[in-house]
């Protein structure tokens, strides 16, 4: 019988941080993440899955909460040398990290699903929660800025989201096969909630939902879905999603992202800051204290998502919440 | 105009302390070294190639002395988390020494030669040496044993040499070709010397000769062709000499290595111990304290086979020795 009791879709650190606190929340084997897969590369021969490898790092406890990226107690001996052998150096790639790139570029080579893969490294650092790559398909996350067409990392790192976007695209998204394990646990049995979490809703999320069969899971789904702003207070907690949605022309606030999920989402876990810019939405809102600067935060928002779903759908068929 | 004066083939370690003993003894630029790549696998989906990496190492100042292969200031956090992930961990990987590798594959995906990748290496590590690989062909020397027929790799590092040795053939090279790089330093204008180094005469420079046109070239040399034993005394300094000669019937003597390298060589340098073996040899020898336990053994070493050059051939057309 299946023991899920929460989807959620992340991109990667925001909402990391929040696959961290339902880990926490409750029994290890309640969670599934949706991961999105358009930041994918390759670099220097190897397939990189930053916000998958966010996800495992978080949930695994090798996450570095300072840096807001990559592992803890890492060593760069790997890019000091590639440095000095004039290989490109603008993604930081640290030795413990690169472990993972190397072994998952290996084994795709040899013909294995890259969730197998993901599965095992999980299982490896001893997460019971599910990390699901959205697809097993290739989907690249393309920006359109002024400056051209970019690659995802291109514009992300090698950039610093420097040229203004002007649109989006996910490429193979059209005809990519959302991953099985993904679709199966939209519709588990135990579920009581389908989150969003707080990524960045365009380059994030987006690419999550334009995999075929994913924005009709969320509108079929039999549990609330719920989002979580990534703007409390109409400011990212860290990254590009304040600037990106200004260039975009969208009001920076809470309310800008319940409409951009309008249709799919029957909740949205707002900040308390946010009291004003809810004033007359016509989709349920909940006012909490959405920062998660620790463990202790993400559990305390996670808390709020459930109590919220709770309250929206009376989905609690476990009864043991809390 | 040419300015090389000794071509050196060479393995691994023990052949790498004679290069930088010549390297020290002339000018930087005086030496290229042709080095073997049988042993070079592809690993965790990356080409290797230690024999070649030991030389960068090593005349790079860059080696790790104590350990015998691999770089100084190296750190292992790579290989903690692989094996963490359950990747194969019998062949250590350092963090810094991965650079060279995921570098290497990389550019060889792209189609560059591995010479031209190698020579890159070799000038940014400071080298001013010539570093050749014998080809840029791939040849894979294969070992035949009782335990059946192996990769050099798995032979070597995996299996320790355990299994008893019966033969050894290297794949790929009869459709090789000698770098042109490499037949032309041995017909270089300057040249004073060739030198086979004291590496393993079976697994490190059989390979070499086994290039189509390089025993030729031996033969053709207009300087003295002068191999250094790599068995003072009759023991190996390192590795498996000594155990593979004892399996192959072959007495563990500098007159054995003499009578190996018969017609490619105009004399042997042997060590003051093998005196008592060199009884009646008709090539010609000359003895020296052959150990190279630091860098100014292995200039003793260089100027001994300079010496023997000399007095061989009266080939110093510069006249600057010493």
């Amino acid at each position: 019988m299946s023991t899920l009791r929460v989807v959620a879709l992340s991109g990667g650190v925001g909402g990391a941080k929040l696959l961290r606190g339902f880990y926490r929340a409750l029994p290890p084997d309640s969670l599934a993440a949706i991961v999105n897969t358009g930041d994918d590369f390759a670099h220097l021969g190897l397939r990189i899955c930053p916000d998958i490898d966010t996800a495992l790092y978080t949930l695994g406890d090798l996450a570095n909460a300072v840096q807001g990226w990559g592992r803890r107690d890492e060593t760069w001996t790997f890019m000091r040398v590639l440095k000095e052998l004039g290989g490109e150096s603008w993604f930081a790639l640290g030795d413990g990290d690169l472990a993972l790139h190397v072994a998952r570029t290996l084994r795709l080579a040899q013909g294995e699903n890259l969730s197998a893969i993901i599965g095992d490294f999980a299982r490896s650092f001893g997460i019971a929660a599910q990390i699901l790559p959205m697809s097993d398909d290739a989907i690249a996350t393309r920006v359109v800025t002024e400056a051209g067409e970019l690659a995802f990392q291109d514009y992300f790192v090698r950039l610093h989201c420097g040229p203004k976007l002007k649109s989006l695209h996910f490429a193979g998204a059209d005809t990519a096969t959302l991953l099985p394990a993904a679709r199966a646990a939209l519709v588990a049995r135990e579920l009581e909630a389908i989150v969003i979490a707080p990524s960045n809703p365009y380059l994030s999320i987006d690419p999550i939902l334009a995999v075929p069969g994913m924005r009709n899971a969320l509108k079929a789904a039999a549990v609330p879905v719920i989002a979580v702003t990534p703007v409390p207070g109409g400011k990212a907690v860290k990254g590009p999603t304040a600037k990106i949605m200004g260039e975009l022309g969208i009001a920076v606030t809470g309310r800008s992202v319940a409409e951009h999920y309008r249709g799919l989402i029957d909740g949205i876990l707002l900040d308390e800051s946010d009291r004003s810019v809810a004033h007359d939405l016509d989709i349920p809102v909940e006012f909490a204290d959405t920062l998660m600067p620790d463990a202790a935060g993400s559990e305390r928002v996670a808390n709020a998502v459930l109590a919220f779903a709770r309250k929206l759908g009376g989905q609690n068929r476990g009864g043991t919440l809390e």
